[in-house]
This record gives structure tokens, C-alpha cells and sequence, in this order.
């Protein structure tokens, strides 16, 4: 018997009740059951989202259509877009911007590297057309975490009227994330990373600065046009506890489940038992041989490089065969990256399960890896 | 104790092995075991859809999504659009056409009645210009079946090169659908309604000729620019059983569960069940006093216009306070119109219970209703 295991950077595994839930009969949109719960899930995810009181409009559909759906609604047709990618998910939305006709400037780093901080400023100060700044804040691909408050900060110092708009699909419940007192304009996050419920949804959530920018642009007809993606419908429709088209009631009905966990343990804890756990599982795999590749690790994936002469999709598959499916690298990284994460419904037993399983497919591919030696890092670095 | 029943045309009740299904371990989406799922899943829908063989592709979203995302696959920027409209959402496809800066000519009818085709010709004859004919098949505000058939006969012989672009959203699986015989380039639908699972899914159908239309109006530059609704990036990944953004797994795996209820019966059988069914709804409501309101009644759902003296608002509440959520009518129609259906997991025993529920809320309202009366006459019409 082989035993499945879900411990790649989200989709993650989800608590048993989210389940539950999902397996509910199905409730009507328009009705008062469904009102009722989709405020309290609203106001709640607020809470998690560290912006209580405010409102985080829900979408169904990927992080990307969040993503999108912000961007179209806070920033004008043809505005100067500065993308600070290091990794995948940041160029993905460098791609959208242009696709969408902005122009767009980008501050790139490698792969494993933080955004510079100095870099962004630079630009900012050569280039005062910049409307809005565009970054991920934990980049899936490469397991960095960026300094989304430093960065933050310059851009309000060099370009006090550009939107900070970021993308915290996998930072959200994983990492520190204080939209107000870091002055983010716009948080787009997603239902399948840290907030442990399957993938179907998107949350967005617009500061007061974005929303009176969106309704002037609005009134001068200077946004890209969208329909389902509209947020300008949808908070118009979500403050009355609605949603402008069908929404998956289902996954709502399980992210209520979720945020039932998530705010019984508290989100700051959470934050720190995440990064706990992740950087146990990177002391783990540096036990046996891998290095760290992220410069600045995010809690939401452990981005490990294989040892010399192992290739990190031999050791996906290894764990692929005793049934825990982890990240693979993705593009240029895929011969020499690994992901396994510890984001989901995982506590430090899952690290020592991984730990276990990297011990094991380093001796399976010819590596050395002392029994327990891995797992033991695991443990060690927990009771630190 | 009040029972919940789910009676309205959409989201319904769906069978409890998509539930179950819902429930399960969420699968990674880059795994081999979702690939086969989907393949599997996709295959299946081609057949339910009448186009087997042929890719029918899913986005993550309400039908709406799935709407904007083949329209903005198949139509150039800035054409004409011939919108065909009867009700709220034929009103909603011009909206969106609109909003994306197409010309948008109009057939409308009153609410209730079938578009006339003769009209349609008229329209087409007098405006050569017109790139895409969009029009509802079952409308669920109305209740009506439109004759897409004949329409899209009529838009060929008037207008060959025009596409025939149908928003099949409540008539698949509940109506004949047959995109091949019938001309049509693009069939767009969503999992809440005749396939029996929550909301949540799309799904968009794209003739063979429109998408060479599509890959000409790309090589052109000439689509509107969409990135999460990007129905050609979806193509070239579903065709390898992927999906461009993470979708909604735990969905798929509810429609993999539905598309077995829906083949064990058969799409022609549950055709004909099903407008059997919603054929004794009527009568039952005619047996006391309510009037049929759709000129050419879709099998999706039962529009009735309430007897005279009776608010809709009323019949809706009386039904709701025993459990039964029904569709209300909708903008000017809500006074006297009620939709009640059984598009869902129900069979001959929810139209009986319809049926009661009817009879009770006009003796509840003032209205004359015999005990059994409206019971009697669907089931009188069930075995006819």
C-alpha cells in the first residue's frame, strides 16, 4: 500500500472539514443561507488578508484571474507598468500587463535572488510615468519571499502616486503581510496555497487610495474594458453579499471551513509555525546533501537544489513512487530544483515525512545520507 | 423538521457520488492521475455535447466566463455583433459585447416569447457586416426554448460567414443540443445546470471553423486581448490533458462523477426525461391556475405566471418556508412569474412535491386549489 501525500507548494492539502463541506448539498447563490456565509467568509478574510473592516472581493476562477481583475480595475489603458520579476509567477504577470497594452518596464533578477530594492528606485527615479509596480511576494518557482515592504516603501518615496499592486497567492497566511502599514494598494491571493481550501478561488483586495484612483478612472472610461473579471461589479454587488455571477458555492462553502482552522490557531501564528516548519525542512535536505536556493526562503516552499550530480527530477520522482507529490523545478530550474512545501494542512510531522523521503532518494540515486541524518536536522531545528 | 430542497434551474441539486467525489483528497493538477481524470472528463463532455471527438474546453469560472472567453476566441475586434435577445442574459451577451467595443446590433422579443427568425433574416439581409450571431438557447429567465436550429439555418443561408455563437449554459444535457447538424461554431455552458454538479466550472465549444477563424484573427492581431479567458492558450494545454492556470480539481472530479450519472441514462434519454418532466411541472401549475409563460418551453425550467391576485414574491416565500428553493422571476417579471424546475438530480417524485407545493402556496395565498388537483395532473401528464 502506498500512501498519497500532497506536499507541493498549493495546490496543498485541506483540512478534513473543508472537505465536509465541500461535500455539502448545494446552496443557492440568491438565498439567505448563502448571504449569510459569504459575509462571514468575507469578513473574515479580511482578517487573514490583515485588513479587517475592508472589503476582499471573491472570484472564482485561478489567482491569475484575481491577478487580472485588479490589475484592469486600479490601473489606466496604456500606463507605464514596472514588473519586478525573479521567477515565474513574475514574469507571468509582466506577460499579462502586456498583453493588456500597458507599457512595461521591468527590474528582473535571477532566479533564487530577491528583487533589489536599489534597482527598483533607480528605476523609479529614471521613469516618473510609472502608474503602478507590479510583484510577486512569495515566488512559487524559486522559494524567495521579496521585501514586499521595502519595497513598498521606495516606491511610495520615488513614486508616491504609483499603485503597489502584489500578488501574494502563495504569502497569504504563510508570511508576514501587513497591506496598511506597508501602504500595498492592491493584494491579490488564491483559495488553494495557504488557506488550505482546493483550487477554485480568488480574493482581491483594493486599498481606499486604489478604489478612489479606480473610480476616477472608471469615470473617464480610462480602464481596460473586462465583464466576468470585473471587481468594480463585483464590489458593487459583493457589499450587498452577492456576487455579479454564479460563484462556486462549494469552495466557499469549504474556505468557511477553512478559516474556521486558520483563525483558531491566528494568523501570526500561523505565519510562524510555517516558517518554522519550512526552514526545518530546508535544514533537512542541507543535512543530506541539497542546497538552498532561495536568497530570502519563503515559509510557503522549501526551493531546494540537488546535489551534485542528482537530478532533481530523479528525486521527484523517487518521492512521486512512494506516494508524496512535491514541486518540481519549473523551466531553466527544472534539472536542479525541488519544492517541496509544508504549506497545506501539514505540521512537523509531514517535515520529518519529507525529510525521511529526501534521505531516501538520495541513497536511492546514489547519494550518501546517513540514515536519519535528515531527519534528524528536521527534528533538531523544530525543538530550536 | 423542513427538509431543503433545491427546485430552482440552476445551481441544482446535484447526485451524491459528485459530492462524494468533492470530498476527496484534493489532486495536484501537474499530476499524472488529474491528467487522466481530465482526458477523461473532456472526452466525455465532447460526447454529452454532441461533438465527440471534438475539444470541449474548461475554464474555471461561471458560465459567464465561459462566454466571454469564446466570444473574445472567435470574433474580431471591433465587429459586428448580431445579439438575439429575449430576456436577462440575451440582454447580458450585447452587454458584454458592448462593454468589449463591438458593434452590437439587436433582435429583441418580449420577455416570454421565442425569437422570430424571420426577423433575424430581416436584420442580417439589411446589415451584410455582421461577424458573430450570439443568442441563448434555453433562457432561464423566460423559460423559453429559442429554435437554434433554425436560427442558425437562417443566419447561414442570410449570412454564411457570419459565426453562430449560442450560449447553451441551462440546455445542455437538458434540451437537444446538436452542434455538428446544426451549424453552430461555438457552445458555451456551465457545470451548475443540466450536468448536475456546483458551480464553479465553464465549458466553451468551438467549431472547426471557428477556430480557424481564431488562428487567422490571431496571426492578424485582431481579437480583443484576454489572458485568463485566453480560450487559445487553453487549446494548446488542454489538448495535453493541462490547463494554462490551476483549475478547480475538486469540480472536475464532481463532473468526472456527474458525466457517469448523465452516460448511464444516456444524453438523448435524459432529453426526453427531462422535458417530460418539466412538461408535468407546467401542467400541474396550469391544474391550478398558473399560466405557462414561455412561448416555446425550455425543459430546463417551468415558467409560470402566477394566477390572477397572487404575487410571485408570495408563491416563492411560501415555498422557501417549506424548504423548497424555487427561481423567482426576475426584473419586470418578478410580480407574476415563478421558476420552479427540476433541471437537476430529481425525478417524477420532485415534480409530484412541486406539484404540492404549489397547490399549497395558492391555498395558502387566497387561491383556489382542490387537494391533489395539481399533483393529480402531473402525474396524469407523466403517464400519458
Amino acid at each position: 500500500m502506498i500512501k498519497s501525500r500532497l506536499l507541493a507548494p498549493g495546490p496543498v492539502e485541506v483540512p478534513p472539514a473543508v472537505l465536509e463541506a465541500m461535500a455539502r448539498p448545494v446552496v443557492h447563490h440568491r438565498s439567505a443561507p448563502f448571504k449569510e456565509l459569504f459575509a462571514r467568509v468575507r469578513t473574515r478574510l479580511a482578517e487573514v488578508a490583515m485588513v479587517p473592516g475592508e472589503e476582499v472581493l471573491v472570484v472564482t476562477g485561478s489567482g491569475t484571474a484575481g491577478f487580472e481583475a485588479a490589475l484592469l480595475a486600479a490601473v489606466p489603458a496604456g500606463a507605464t507598468v514596472l514588473s519586478l520579476h525573479a521567477g515565474k509567477f513574475g514574469e507571468r504577470w509582466a506577460d499579462m500587463a502586456r498583453r493588456f497594452g500597458f507599457r512595461v518596464v521591468v527590474v528582473e533578477e535571477a532566479w533564487g535572488r530577491a528583487i533589489d530594492v536599489d534597482r527598483v528606485r533607480d528605476v523609479l527615479r529614471a521613469d516618473p510615468q510609472v502608474a503602478a509596480v507590479t510583484t510577486t511576494h512569495s515566488e512559487t518557482s524559486t522559494g524567495v519571499l521579496h521585501d514586499v515592504e521595502r519595497i513598498a516603501s521606495a516606491v511610495r518615496e520615488e513614486a508616491p502616486d504609483a499603485l503597489m499592486v502584489v500578488d501574494a497567492v502563495t504569502s497569504l497566511a504563510a508570511a508576514e503581510l501587513r497591506p496598511r502599514a506597508w501602504g500595498l494598494d492592491v493584494v491579490v491571493s488564491g483559495s488553494q496555497k495557504g488557506l488550505m481550501v482546493p483550487p477554485g478561488l480568488a480574493f482581491a483586495y483594493l486599498s481606499e487610495r486604489a478604489w478612489r484612483r479606480s473610480d476616477e478612472l472608471a469615470r473617464r472610461g480610462a480602464l481596460v474594458p473586462g465583464y466576468y473579471l470585473d471587481l468594480r461589479r463585483e464590489r458593487e454587488r459583493q457589499a450587498q453579499d452577492q456576487t455579479a455571477t454564479t460563484p462556486a458555492v462549494s469552495l466557499i462553502a469549504g474556505l468557511d471551513a477553512a478559516l474556521n482552522v486558520l483563525l483558531d490557531e491566528g494568523v501570526e501564528a500561523a505565519w510562524e509555525r510555517r516558517a518554522a516548519l519550512n526552514e526545518a525542512l530546508l535544514s533537512a535536505g542541507e543535512a543530506v546533501g541539497f542546497g538552498r536556493y532561495a536568497e530570502r526562503p519563503s515559509p510557503a516552499v522549501a526551493a531546494l537544489r540537488t546535489p551534485e550530480g542528482i537530478d532533481a527530477g530523479e528525486v521527484v520522482r523517487q518521492l512521486a513512487k512512494a506516494g508524496i507529490r512535491i514541486g518540481a523545478g519549473q523551466d531553466a530550474a527544472k534539472p536542479h530544483l525541488i519544492r517541496p512545501s509544508v504549506l497545506g494542512y501539514a505540521d512537523r510531522f509531514d517535515v520529518v515525512t519529507l525529510a525521511a523521503a529526501l534521505e531516501d532518494a538520495v541513497r536511492a540515486l546514489g547519494g550518501e545520507a546517513p540514515f536519519g541524518r535528515a531527519a534528524g536536522a528536521a527534528l533538531e531545528a523544530l525543538a530550536g
